[in-house]
């Protein structure tokens, strides 16, 4: 290659980014190199910044700055229900729709046996210890509706009977500015089993 | 947003990069996160060593971690050939072809006017400089088959007559691998022009 080590090591860690491929890499460095120099500077340290600065939140396992996230911290939201989702991005898409005000609690996963991912890899002890304390009133399954999702549903509801806590999961249906034509099977007879009135 | 400030702003620096929207940064950011606390502090220091080494060539404009880049300082490649191109990044694909044993020169853009980047935009004096040594045999305008590449490379022509230097320019015709009947009309006119005597 002709260019000097540390923009090869540079196109190396863009390259082992997931979805960047070598091409790209090289791309993304030949645009920060016409960038000035200040943009290097920041990048670099705010990638540091994060390392130094960035913790679990003890409570629910999301990402914080402090012992607890910003929102097991806010007072505004409710703590009774508590919405429970594999990753730490899941959040991310649940709090843009705007319309849930409870706690989150991060598993971590989902339970993939095949894959060695068993119940005592995830982040549940936590959940149970929350619930223990008998404040929650509600749990929400927010996990994908997939295999590995509806199995670890399944099977938090089963451990989490025992507290006797309202256990619900997000509604299955159409997604807005979907196409009945185009829609799947599962996903309509989802619709169907669900349907509202009018 | 529910996540600390400083991921919020790693978030931002990869949003910066081309082609690289917002939720592809979320996406890079959760992967470096998941990642060991190691990854962080190798990426960042790359990127602060890069900001810190890396200049640009004083010969030839390409990029080096001393006064002359591994090219220019290669005693082993002809120094009486200059390949001319628009952009650094060019070198690596013209390097990756293996054909190639001279010099580089990089002019850091192409003539277009109209956003105003005229012959003084570009390093077009420091070739002259190489030229007016008289140790040049040969300059190969490798330039994109473009109007901007082109224009250039007419430009450069007419320049550097007075250097009584031969001019070339990269051949056109069929890409490897490509289907005649997909080809557009200018390719396979060229194709014919430059027709090879097997």
């Amino acid at each position: 290659m002709p260019f000097p080590r540390s923009i090869q090591n540079l196109i190396a860690q863009f390259s082992k980014l997931p979805g960047i491929g070598p091409k790209t890499a090289e791309r993304l460095v030949f645009y920060l190199l016409k960038q000035d120099k200040s943009k290097l500077t920041d990048f670099g340290h705010t990638l540091l910044h994060v390392r130094d600065n960035v913790q679990i939140c003890e409570r629910c396992g999301q990402v914080a700055e402090d012992k607890l996230c910003t929102i097991c911290n806010d007072k505004n939201r409710e703590a009774g229900i508590i919405c429970v989702v594999a990753e730490i991005a899941d959040i991310l898409a649940l709090e843009k729709s705007g319309e849930f005000t409870g706690m989150y609690h991060v598993l971590n996963g989902t339970l993939n046996p095949t894959e060695g991912i068993t119940p005592d890899r995830l982040n549940i002890k936590k959940l149970e210890e929350r619930l223990a304390k008998g404040r929650v009133n509600e749990i929400i399954l927010a996990l994908n509706p997939t295999i590995e999702g509806e199995t670890t549903a399944m099977y938090l509801t089963k451990l989490l009977k025992k507290y006797n806590v309202k256990i619900t999961k997000l509604a299955r249906g159409l997604p807005q500015g979907s196409d009945l034509e185009y829609a799947d099977e599962v996903t309509l007879a989802n619709a169907f089993k669900g349907r509202l009135q009018i």
